[in-house]
């Protein structure tokens, strides 16, 4: 992907802590960055008020004058038919039409919304570890798990943005209930918050500065506890169910695990790929790879640029196959 | 989709039971049939004799100069990417050419193939249930669980041809192995012969006639007793299970079901459809719909005819929206 015509895209990454924004070239740099808390509990203008904060930083830049168009990577669930965004952990924007206030702060530019696991996976395959590679899924693990779907050579948004939601399969039809109203998701196995629940349910114990998490369950895991094995070994064997089945429906070739949960390693690694051949077993699907991501907080910035360059056309933009 | 030219697919359907073929017209008419039954259990010289068997017949008659291409349909795995079939009741083939073979069967007409699944969804996407629909799954619940994909208004084949293959993720990561090698398959649980395991293993007991297929226990069931209503509603709950796997990993807005165990009717879609709500949760995937296939038994011929219209750009294919 050139980019001889010096464009830029400026893009916004929606989530419920933080907003961050930057304006990306043709090459995925970030020229300008600016970043907002997000003010989560507040009302839908308060909120609007960071983005417009963020935007404000970056139109106030010299580079603005290149810029081409908006890309936004949110938090979800979004609607990128409607526009819309109603992020779970932002109440108070409920269907917000994120898309037709960018449009109005950036003087009429195209905007793009896309979720912010496709933003992830839309980094990866143009930047980072789904490089060259025709069919892919890009995952998120962490406080949830998200993701995102390449399939062809090209980002599948789904005609919403939401596709590749890959924590909210069920991988046990009659396990727990989920937080999204489902039972027994990809999300309720493995995130961050449920594999430091079945650790202590199992026994382990933190360490006298009191931390629960999943890093501090994977340093435990490391050590030895069986506890804290067992958990990362179940959250793996739910994620190489997902993959699996991912692989069963729309045939890929790799699978990118990014996330803090997976900053754990082999600990989650390994289990994940012992069980992949266990559900992966049709021949088509036996062969997907599990790699970890390359890109890291700067995903959902680069992959927003990435998913707004492939819809416009911008930047002649093709896969590097 | 029209079919100024007059030009027709020469259609394969290649099935453990029978070989059927065609000469399949720009709007999906069968004018040429011909058929034989798959010797499954001979070696490969004399399995690939069938196929020339229909074949021969219709390069025999008239229309045959206007055949244009070859799609085949074949029971899996297929490999569309090295041209070979290895259908798991035909022990004989293994990684048989049969892409080549048809080629020098029909004089080098260009030849594609798809997996079964994949045929039956480009069927009912052309002249069926998912007509005008721009993400549909559509599956067949039968001996066996497949299915295929069309993504974004075209068919979704993968890059060997069998993406779709719903019958083999797993819906119970600690349920019982599957034939595939997998654990907790859709297929385990849905299928006509594991319906009627179930029954069985409930209590159910069959009529004077000994019959214990699917059907018997759909009649069973739809008379009231326990153990056949309770086997339907199992196989009901994992295809929800697995539709809404499917709805959250690329967005589809129409699940449609044939086959045989389908023919139960709303034994079978009563229960699905209630326990789809409780897996399809996110709003995105909510709305998905589950309505019967249209198309019967030739659905295979009329969608291999499809695949390779669609595939070589023939009849102008374009798909109805």
């Amino acid at each position: 992907m050139q980019n001889p015509s010096g464009g830029l895209v400026a893009a916004l990454d929606i989530g419920g802590t933080k907003i961050a924004g930057a304006l990306v070239d043709g090459s995925g740099r970030l020229l300008v960055r600016a970043r907002r808390a997000t003010p989560a509990r507040e009302d839908a203008a308060t909120v609007l008020d960071a983005v417009a904060g963020v935007v404000g930083e970056l139109t106030a830049a010299a580079e603005w004058a290149r810029v081409r168009a908006v890309g936004i990577g949110s938090a979800g669930p979004v609607d990128a038919a409607a526009g819309t965004v109603s992020p779970v952990n932002v109440p108070g924007w409920r269907e917000f039409p994120l898309v037709a206030e960018a449009g109005r702060l950036t003087g009429g530019l195209p905007v793009v919304l896309v979720g912010d696991g496709v933003a992830m996976a839309a980094a990866e395959h143009w930047r980072g570890a789904a490089r060259g590679r025709a069919d892919a899924l890009c995952m998120v693990v962490s406080t949830g798990v998200g993701g995102g779907l390449v399939l062809g050579g090209r980002l599948h948004t789904g005609p919403t943005g939401n596709a590749g939601h890959i924590g909210h399969i069920s991988v046990d039809l009659d396990g727990e209930p989920c937080a999204c109203g489902g039972r027994g998701c990809v999300e309720r196995i493995a995130s961050g918050p449920h594999i430091s629940r079945r650790a202590l349910e199992g026994g382990w114990r933190p360490g006298p500065d009191g931390d629960t998490g999943a890093a501090a369950v994977a340093a435990a895991a490391r050590a030895g506890d069986r506890a804290a094995l067992a958990a990362f070994a179940r959250a793996g064997q739910a994620l190489a169910a997902g993959i699996a089945a991912t692989a069963t429906l729309v045939e890929i070739e790799v699978a990118v695990i990014g996330g803090g949960v997976a900053g754990a390693g082999e600990v989650l690694l390994g289990p994940l790929r012992e069980r992949l051949r266990d559900y992966a077993a049709l021949s088509f699907a036996a062969g997907v790879e599990v790699v970890p991501a390359r890109l890291g907080p700067d995903a959902g910035l680069v992959g927003a640029a990435a998913a707004a360059a492939q819809r416009l056309g911008l930047w002649e933009w093709a896969p590097d196959r």
